[in-house]
């Protein structure tokens, strides 16, 4: 039999924190980088996890009490040398939620660090983090992907906020919304409207069901 | 000590055969499934392999013979019931050659299939190489990746059937060229010509140091 191969999964749990991108953190309650921030992450449990998605959801709730309605997976970080306890396979995911989730489940061990000003982490996890948001930095540009970071409801100019944090970069405001009616993805919640400020009523939207746990992409880029 | 994982490699080996995309199999020379074809695949040595890529290079040279020069991550299938065995991690590659490559390898147990008439494979090859295809079609919209099928030198005309064998369409010429000198991937062969039927000389191509290895994208596609 080959020398034992160790199998886990870390999650690179994103969200939209003060106006720029976060990545949310959890306290290692053991060895090694016991105490360190890191990605919530833990070993596959053959007797328990159907498949690695069903691994990713059970860690990601124990570690932070959060079930994710999108979770998409990243790519997977393997080698001798990214874990003091021998040659290992971390198949990496990403997840996006309203920092609002996160509020609100009230864990001591998570807390939040903006994604362009982390200190360097435990194994190899500022490079996964780094290919996450890559990832969605590429995918803001043509698809749904964002949508997962705004909540349940928002009106148009937060959701075009929530773009901007992904991209980096300022967008303007007539052809993002054309891009959005392109894609499609959102429907206006009947009657609501959201008032901020000295502004007039904006309409809340949200995405249709079909589109909840899942993406949408363009042709063409924003 | 959680029950161990299976943790292996498997490599999607693609090539132009007959104007159509083809995957390379590689009869299995031990259980489970022996005498199949499937894709060439392997355990992870954790004395041997420093990270996946390397495993990954070692096994598709093992099973084939071929050490190709542009190798990808595709994605990780893991589960419980994809193979018998028990619950394991396969880490899946793709590789694209020439078919010239393959075929002066002659390897006794490789041969090509092509990937819209596979019948039904060891394991979850199909959905493997079916993940594949659709990142190839994806990529062949907008980057250089098909010309890793091509060869170290072709014409024009050559190299839009590459293209179009991956994208399963025709594509306009004039369109295609300017999209090639966008990407500015490719460099003329100097003094190389290519004369083929009543048709004339045709400028031989080649891709550039640099991107023979990688790969560069379009901001738009094809």
């Amino acid at each position: 039999m080959h020398q034992a191969v160790i199998a886990t999964v870390d999650i690179v749990f994103l969200t939209i924190h003060n106006g720029r991108l976060g990545v949310a953190l959890s306290k290692r309650d053991k060895e090694p980088f016991q105490g360190g921030d890191a990605l919530p992450g833990g070993y596959i449990h053959a007797q328990e996890d159907r498949d690695c998605l069903d691994a990713a959801v059970r860690i990601l709730h124990e570690k932070t009490g959060i079930l994710p309605p999108y979770l998409e997976q990243l790519q997977t970080f393997a080698g001798a040398a990214r874990d003091p306890r021998g040659w290992s396979v971390s198949v990496a995911y990403f997840a996006l939620v309203h920092y609002r989730v996160i509020e609100s489940a009230h864990h001591p061990d998570v807390a939040i660090f903006p994604v362009d000003a982390l200190r360097r982490l435990p194994f190899d996890h500022n490079d996964i983090i780094a290919t996450a948001v890559d990832r969605i930095r590429n995918k803001a540009q043509y698809s749904s992907l964002p949508c997962h970071l705004a909540g349940e409801t928002f009106t148009l100019p937060k959701l075009q906020k929530v773009y901007e944090a992904c991209l980096g970069e300022a967008l303007n405001k007539v052809s993002f919304r054309r891009k959005m009616q392109e894609l499609a993805v959102l429907e206006a919640v009947p009657g609501q409207m959201e008032t901020e400020g000295a502004h007039r009523p904006a309409q809340l939207y949200r995405l249709k069901a079909e589109f909840k746990n899942g993406l949408k992409s363009l042709a063409r880029g924003l």
